[in-house]
């Protein structure tokens, strides 16, 4: 069964108890989350949001700079005022340079990212705290409280380490 | 309360009852999903997911084109065979133009941003063919299946629109 055949399955499940039609645009909670994609991270869960709560934009590492176009938006347009980064224990993103992966590329698609960063990172910490001081230097991003944070995926537990 | 510390009394409570620290770094379902970071859309409830089933990417609009770093880092290093695109009713995306918003930063922030694309659109239809055809010719993703389906924020129900 494919994973679209799955979500269309699930998805009429939740649809017949869904109860949220009444929730408005802008995030209740005012907040906005950068999270990694990684599967076993469930913002959600992890930090106890419900529907309607936060804004939660995700990528590869959860880097603050593919995110400034979505952070704008949720600030100028829709009023959030506070901002979570959370990053992962065990992440993709310390396993591999840009060297490794365009090279990959080249091999495998046939294709020249030379002029491309993946934005891998060595250190997971750091890349933590870089990614909370490139939001907290940019001219486009509100003068807010952003706290920065490792999730560890072996026990479940976030650690602050960004404030 | 701040958000942040909701947060970190909402993740003691998960982390005591956790069990998932078994889970691979590989999606256990090998699928992304590419959604809108809109709060009122919960990926994981929506569409059936556990933690460890599949890489989450959200951003503003659910645009594939901001999404294109983060899929190639999915595929080429952690084996995902499947892409799901979920855009929503009643997106933020819908509200503005690049004109609106580009004066509005340059009112309130004193920035200049006209170089700049927050990627808007004003067909809600059209922007998840247009997100999907991005992704299934670019030279940099694997020729996979795609399904691209719009949220609907009143009912809970997904609506597959292409695929």
């Amino acid at each position: 069964m494919s994973a679209s055949a799955e979500f269309e399955a699930a998805n009429e499940k939740y649809a017949a108890s869904f109860n949220k039609g009444h929730l408005q645009l802008p995030p209740g909670r005012k907040v906005v989350v950068v999270a990694c994609m990684d599967a076993r991270l469930d913002p959600a869960k992890a930090l106890g949001l419900n529907e309607g709560d936060a804004h939660v934009i995700r990528n590869a590492g959860g880097r603050t700079v593919e995110a400034l176009r979505s952070i704008v938006i949720s600030q100028q347009l829709l009023g959030t005022r506070e901002i979570a980064v959370v990053h992962h224990t065990d992440c993709g993103m310390l396993t591999f340079s840009d060297a490794d992966l365009r090279s990959k590329v080249r091999q495998d698609l046939g294709e020249d990212v030379d002029h491309f960063s993946f934005l891998p990172f060595s250190d997971l910490k750091q890349s933590v705290v870089d990614d909370v001081s490139i939001l907290k230097k940019s001219p486009l991003v509100l003068d807010v409280s952003i706290t920065g944070y490792i999730y560890d995926v072996k026990t479940g537990k976030l650690e602050k380490v960004y404030a």
